[in-house]
């Protein structure tokens, strides 16, 4: 529920209602713009009286949202958002690159690979020390000691840094060591983790689960706002179709719904969705054009020999052909890298 | 299967080894480049003997196709496919524009449609008198009388027209009137209408099934080429998942999977995909971003009134402004409206 | 819309409402009870002035349905409905079982399995003689020699017999031969062909499209019944979604669903469903036990070497205790072999 | 891998083998039947020289399994498996029915719903103490109080209780009060409580992802096992498809499959899988009659004012009536209520 107050109403009539609502245990969210000061209100509606502020004669008119997430709804924060990581940002007007491997390996390979995507424009760097995978026997990752050669590699190229979160544990640890937070597509919706991320107060990337509904993902990233943190992005990275030709469906319409219905910014990640390496240029050119904030793209020294997700990942002079290829559309989207 | 003959192969041995084809009851493609003659074999490879054909000294090698498509194949036939419709072109190069209403209605509105659509830089006009709707009750198209309206508009303003068929008798009436064939996702394989519209020898766009998978699209392709038309273009137009926000998902990845096993051009239809009118101009530029050969866009002197598919169609200057900001990428794709 | 007469109106009340309905251009549906009448209105409501009905003093009450299927609907027709098809009959309190190949094959082929199958209890043959197939290079059916393959069988063996229709003039022949029409998945939406065989009066099973929901199967239905044609039974095999270990789905929860919604019978095909041999019996108990007006069940002479879906058919012996098996199930259910 | 010895194989060449496995840091899975020894290897085979144990004259044969789980698969343990829980057992033979309301609500409830299903026949008693809600404004459970009262009634009626839990704190409050643990639907891959209930040792059922494959499903319960607990049930709960005229669709073909691939024991659980009260009762049958193992069936006492997922709870004397008439599917399925 959103409550539109009069123009010019006064800082006493404001809080008069702000007080009602906390008193009936729902929370506050106010946004006062120059004109018109906007409370949303977050919490189970059925607890308030309605009425009773409806007769507030400064209160201009109540507004019902029937879509349950609201921290993260366009309609109460009309304006798209943005907010810095490290020395760069993710939002409207910017282009973000997040580039890197699948698995952080060793030290010498997160330091040629950040050299590497920094030089041909890449605006942060990613690199998975904590693997969600699917058998109990596959490579479950480097875990601190992954966090410890990515921010190696980020002290030296001064490259702000990502990494995936499965775990309490795991954010404990990623917050000595990186810029962003990750929630992959397999924990979309375990929201103890979600209140987790929300709790530790770095940025969050929080990716699709593979069929999740767009309104499902926007509860998610709800679970993680409600907890007072509000740099989140979203990440789209393709969707659990029947077609077996690419390893899932992206879903670029998402980015118009997303545009449409929240403010947060969205990142697209054509590598994991696609999992075919000569794909990924032409869907980065794709999600640029169609209006995405950011992209996430996976680059190795060597794909071949990579030892989660290679044939998906481009070499080096591969990502540097991509990121020059992109540019006019960056352009034309009228973004520019951070 | 194909039979690559080596370079400088003559006539003679070229046909002997045709000639053994034939005699098992098969079908052969001849492919005769500058060096290079490439033979295609369609039919039950089960039949030929091939051993003998290896023997041929003038024989290079056979390569096995595992897909059951050949006609369409790109390992066949292996730069992009195009052919001119009316004045215009679809393939390489061009981008083609077709737009229109979803169902003609009178001859007044498909005149000033023609003229707005052309206007704005449509190659194409569309328009649907045979409708295959959901159900019985379901306005159906005007039939022959729409066909009518479609030429005078085409007449009037030079454009190449294409309009769905849906039976042998729609295809028999069509042909008379208009200059391209459409054969709907319903009907994609229904393999009675794909045999009917190869045999017209009319251009053919050929949509994607709701749930179909790009191989069952490309062998559906294949029903019309085996009747010996080879002018088909292939249309994206979303498919069928969990995701309710949009009608249907629209698969852009599709156009590069499509763009590596065949030839054929590709077009791409956001205005069906989406199902809403604001989400066509950011997809358009996505789908030729990632190397879409043309757009199908609806376009409605009164979307508000139309009879079918109102919520998708853009009105006139939604269509022009939309085309306006079309223009840098395509451009950028290396294509120009033909 | 569905108005319902009250109780002992007169005839001459009951033809002013349906006089007034046919003058508006519009279809009626009589069914008259032993109390009450009630009258179902096929066509575009918008055009009828429904006020006018509503005065008149017979009329008890107005129903709107806002389904788009009328004729199919259980609304308007609130007991399970059934037909007879040769000797046998299909709906409520039978177990109907069709049986038999694929493909027709050969004469001796169609005896044979036709003695088999209705050894072991088999209500009905089946046999393709026409099929639509992905590619088309694959084996497309015998034809009108299949058909009459069928009929030698059924009368030696006193079998009713079905048989797939690809077109309007695979119908005109299966008339001379078959006693029921089906529908393949692939053209249930094939509106031409559905009013097809609506026209012919035969029986009809139709199969529900891969990704086809239930209101798309019951209007395709509707498109069959609004020829006139009221005996249409439904089957039920398989949906395509994202698991790959079955070939598709079998979503037996349809069967509740269709109960509720529609008065038509419903057959359920695990054969094709699965695609797997010994998956056939589990699931044959499992849509016995929730409802399923009967089975259609692939059964081979010699399923290693049968020309078209080998894998999922039944031998002789797999089939005689596939059926002794589910006999106690049949019974539980309240139905017998008819 | 499986390694196979010969029938007579002496302990000595058996701890060869298996001390050539774990010496190079895989695990050992011994299972020592009367005439045979079956040696499973889990961890990664990379690391292993099976040249050497191929050449160990004991070793009958090495057999190489391309699925990544093994010791759910029913390869290395060819007989279906089961388990107690607390005074009842799930596995073969036995019909496991766990009945009780989707959420805790309140002590009295908890009592009188316990005593009403055990009468009617249930084995188990469920509740949802910790609710993974899509919202994080709806209400999430009473956590240890709602556990406290499972407990409770347990101790009353003597049955075996069962609760989700969603992370590691749940577990460790659960472990004190319920007898089996629940993992739901959206924590399917959520490895690290897979891990954690997998250390807890308590019995685990293991609920299928909204749109996981029956092999992910698998490897998901392999986290479990791996931790050294084999007490791991799956349910099948629905898949997420395009089908919307039920919540999910129930995947009962995967029953079939699971049968094949797996020993562990099947539940299925239709009400959450459809959402809607009446199709309960047909959709238990449907899965007692292709082979599940139990049912787990919502029950309230008072549905129209459940705090979560109302529609799809049975009332009383509605969970009776549908004991009752599953009685005889039971039966004939060869199992009986334990």
């Amino acid at each position: 529920m959103i409550i539109v107050m009069k123009p010019g109403a006064s800082g006493e009539s404001i809080s008069q209602v702000t007080q009602a609502i906390e008193t009936s245990g729902l929370v506050v969210h106010l946004s006062q713009g120059k004109e018109v000061t906007i409370i949303g209100v977050v919490g189970d509606k059925t607890k308030l009286d309605t009425r009773s502020i409806q007769l507030n004669p400064s209160v201009e008119k109540i507004v019902p949202i029937t879509e349950s997430y609201k921290l993260s709804n366009r309609k109460f924060h009309p304006l798209p958002s943005g907010f810095p990581v490290k020395n760069t940002v993710i939002g409207p007007g910017t282009m973000t690159i997040m580039a890197g491997p699948c698995a952080v390996e060793t030290e010498e390979q997160m330091l040629s690979i950040a050299r590497a995507v920094k030089k041909a424009g890449a605006t942060m760097l990613r690199g998975g020390a904590f693997k969600p995978r699917t058998s109990p026997y596959s490579f479950q990752g480097l875990e601190e000691e992954g966090l410890r050669f990515l921010k190696t590699a980020s002290e030296e190229t001064g490259l702000a840094t990502i990494c995936e979160v499965t775990s309490a544990h795991a954010i404990e640890l990623a917050e000595h060591y990186v810029d962003m937070l990750q929630v992959g597509a397999r924990n979309m919706q375990n929201f103890e983790l979600l209140k987790e991320v929300g709790k530790s107060g770095l940025p969050v990337l929080l990716k699709r689960g593979l069929s999740a509904t767009i309104e499902e993902w926007l509860n998610a990233a709800e679970y993680i706002m409600s907890e007072g943190n509000e740099k989140v992005a979203l990440c789209e990275r393709g969707i659990r179709t029947f077609e077996t030709a690419t390893r899932n469906t992206l879903d670029l319409s998402a980015i118009c719904v997303l545009k449409e219905k929240t403010h947060l910014p969205v990142i697209v990640d054509p590598s994991h969705a696609t999992g075919v390496r000569h794909y990924v240029e032409p869907l980065a050119k794709a999600a640029v054009a169609c209006g995405a904030d950011g992209l996430m793209i996976e680059v190795h020294n060597d794909p071949a020999k990579a030892l989660s997700d290679g044939p998906q990942s481009l070499n080096f002079p591969q990502f540097e052909s991509v990121m020059s290829n992109l540019s006019g559309y960056i352009t034309l989207a009228g973004r520019q890298l951070s």
